[in-house]
């Protein structure tokens, strides 16, 4: 379609554009390279420090940087991910930083302070006035995943008493340094939340109308302590702009846009596929930028486990010595098995876990979910039987016993794994384990052992050889 | 933390009176059971007629809905799942049914006739002026996951010539059936799109300013056919509040606004996940709402795909007859040796996935993914097989030798294994297939085969044993 070609060649623009800034860099020719990015939003801009930073020394890029107009480079610094802005401050002047600082909104201060070193902030915040200095550590003490580390202090508060024309010039007074002005918050006595103000409703309004009359008191909230993948979930539900966070005291501390849970929902979901794989990182560093102890140390734990589980599942193999030397063909048909218990397990799995995750299915669905993957493995289980028993004898040339050893193996594994796969997520949710931890890798290491036990067993009283 | 319970609470309360909602319908106390509902917002109401749905006789739902208010019913609706918006609908007048359509904000509208059998969506459109009926059906008319189908046409429209004054009233009278206000549009010549104006720089302009002045004409946009996956994209990376949808003569046809796109999210994730788990599934149907049969559809072509690919594994393993039917005991280091190189190459293969699917890592990569995960690898690899010698040797108490066969396999599938799960999805994205297939079923199938070779290649060169 030409639509995606136009998109595509927009992007290979971008891409073009890119390589010549760094090529400029590269030749030194910093002038032309400036004038070049400025071609560009910045965001994009960001993008493209991020690649010059891979691709050259950090000193080029912060002549780039500093050339930037500073209105520009204040906003292409909050893009950037925070190892990349970490190198970009050990580059400039301790004014530029002050600068940067004191010119960054709020929340994106805040994340900011918080990957860096403890001395760097430390000498940061002698330069801040005293109250900001109070309220950004106040910010930075909120555990790192809950609503108060996501909110910012930079919200439009209303008065019931004002009428709309009050209300709308003091937006356009305070507009500018609020995080967002498309909902207002109406506070009484204290820092008590009252209700919140729609800027659309605001401007259908009438001019006198009071806000009292305008406000919305049955809003919906969260508490500063609340996990932000439950933040993320009343955004998913409810469609919000922003949401405003209380206290225990239900004080309004701050308010969450919708712009800053886009991220938090491809955080999560990163690590949630990660935990369903086996790797455990709480860090949100990208996989190029993550170093290869880091790496290791992700992915080692649960390695280890597995391959315990493994080597248990190989020293009940070995019991059944007598019957595989007696028969060593069966050897060949165990990884057929074991593969596809893992296999059907991990497929209910999944979908139980997913399911889970985005509250289309609860704990009170159990029965439900046992009683769906039981039809759904009997059916498979029988496909699937067939199709072996068909192989074994037919083009394997063994004898109906050995294919029969084979098929009632493979319905039963089958079945096994579905039901297994579909309740095991559920019982580690109820017990407060996360469900994502019960995905392949221990669905399928639980599945070998069964699996195993259930073919060999089978195959001794099927073929008749003692154990 | 008391936050938590507190949030908790809330949470209990709202599944208690769902529970006291369904006795009282089923006691036939409608009354009881819509005062109790009114309590909550649309959104949850909708939730509550979900379970009612599940729990009871469609009839009593029917008679619930209508008796709720006639504007909150509307929304409500508008929140429910498609199967659930036809169950009602099959139950409602025509009438009852017009009204819900007209009422229904106009991309509401569209994702609901789009679920809806033709012949009831004819009746429906039958009834529509012919105006609106001609823009139905154009927006039924785009493909099920492009910009067109999530764009809707209620978006307010500005003149470049008008005064800041002038839009605002003008955005009052339309406020009110626009999707949003918070991006007003400005064309020109027809339909081109020519800028756009946030309600924001309205506000805090002075009123005799024109719009031309405060227009953003270098804005981002998509175009009608892009892909959704595109648009969430966009929407990621700079964070807007809604973006204009153009066709290929840059004629403003939409706007999509965030709300939407974190559905899409949350349906684009679901369908990678699912993939990477070998569940083929084009609908965003729940689990729970999705019969048996296309359940058993969407898991059995890649089971078959699998078993096929195993049964080569297996008669690959009975080619080396010799080596195990001499060293029986090799059978039970197979499942670890096979069970490990999946284990290891799944790891890779989720980080590379999701990496590629939040854009962190592209197939410019390739090298560093390589370089990355060889090193990994070496590390993982040293560590297990040191971990399986120790095992063979001193807890099993077999020879040196076939401690050694174990232990130079590990490290050589570990290496395979990493590097296949870095590689391969990369690969299939370079030649256009979907990288979410390469992940666990596909390749821990592939290193499989090639553990269960290398195994008893090394084994039989070790310990000398003929093929």
């Amino acid at each position: 379609m030409t639509e995606t070609m136009y998109m595509d060649a927009k992007m290979q623009q971008f891409e073009e554009d890119t390589e010549r800034i760094i090529k400029f860099l590269g030749e030194k020719s910093y002038f032309k390279a400036r004038d070049l990015i400025l071609k560009y939003n910045e965001v994009d801009i960001g993008e493209i420090l991020e690649e010059v930073l891979d691709e050259l020394e950090v000193e080029k890029t912060i002549i780039l940087f500093r050339m930037l107009p500073k209105d520009v480079s204040v906003e292409v610094f909050s893009y950037l991910p925070s190892d990349d802005q970490l190198a970009i401050v050990r580059g400039i002047t301790d004014r530029e930083i002050s600068y940067i600082i004191e010119e960054l909104d709020f929340d994106d201060k805040i994340d900011f302070l918080e990957e860096l070193p403890a001395n760097i902030v430390d000498k940061i915040l002698e330069k801040t006035p005293k109250e900001e200095r109070k309220l950004i550590n106040t910010f930075l003490n909120y555990p790192d995943t809950c609503a108060g580390s996501l909110m910012t202090p930079d919200y439009i508060s209303l008065q019931e008493t004002m009428t709309v024309s009050e209300a709308m010039a003091h937006i356009k007074r305070e507009g500018m340094d609020s995080e967002t002005v498309y909902t207002c918050y109406v506070k009484r006595g204290g820092r008590k939340l009252e209700g919140i103000v729609s800027l659309r409703s605001l401007v259908v309004a009438n001019d006198n109308v009071r806000i009292s009359e305008l406000m919305n008191t049955d809003y919906v909230y969260v508490n500063v302590y609340d996990d932000q993948e439950e933040v993320a979930e009343s955004f998913k539900k409810y469609g919000f702009l922003a949401i405003p966070v209380v206290d225990k005291e239900h004080r309004l501390v701050g308010i969450i846009t919708v712009d800053d849970i886009l991220d938090v929902i491809e955080e999560e979901t990163t690590e949630d596929i990660e935990r369903m794989a086996g790797v455990m990182d709480g860090s949100d560093t990208e996989y190029l930028d993550m170093g290869v102890f880091r790496h290791v140390r992700n992915r080692l734990p649960w390695l280890i486990f597995l391959t315990i589980s493994l080597m248990i599942t190989g020293t009940i193999i070995g019991k059944f010595e007598a019957v595989l030397s007696q028969v060593i063909v069966l050897v060949s048909y165990l990884p057929l098995l074991m593969g596809t218990g893992g296999n059907t397990g991990s497929q209910a799995a999944t979908l139980i876990i997913r399911g889970m995750a985005v509250d289309d299915i609860g704990l009170k669905d159990a029965l439900k979910v046992f009683w769906k993957e039981l039809r759904i493995s009997v059916i498979l289980g029988i496909i699937l039987s067939a199709l072996n028993l068909a192989k074994v004898v037919f083009v394997d040339g063994q004898s109906i016993m050995i294919g029969m050893t084979v098929a009632i193996s493979m319905i039963i594994i089958v079945i096994f794994a579905k039901l297994l796969g579909g309740l095991l997520p559920m019982a580690a949710k109820k017990i407060g384990i996360d469900p994502a931890l019960m995905a392949t890798p221990m669905i399928s290491s639980l599945t070998d052992m069964v699996s195993a036990v259930t073919f060999l067993l089978i195959a001794s009283v099927l073929l008749g050889i003692a154990l």
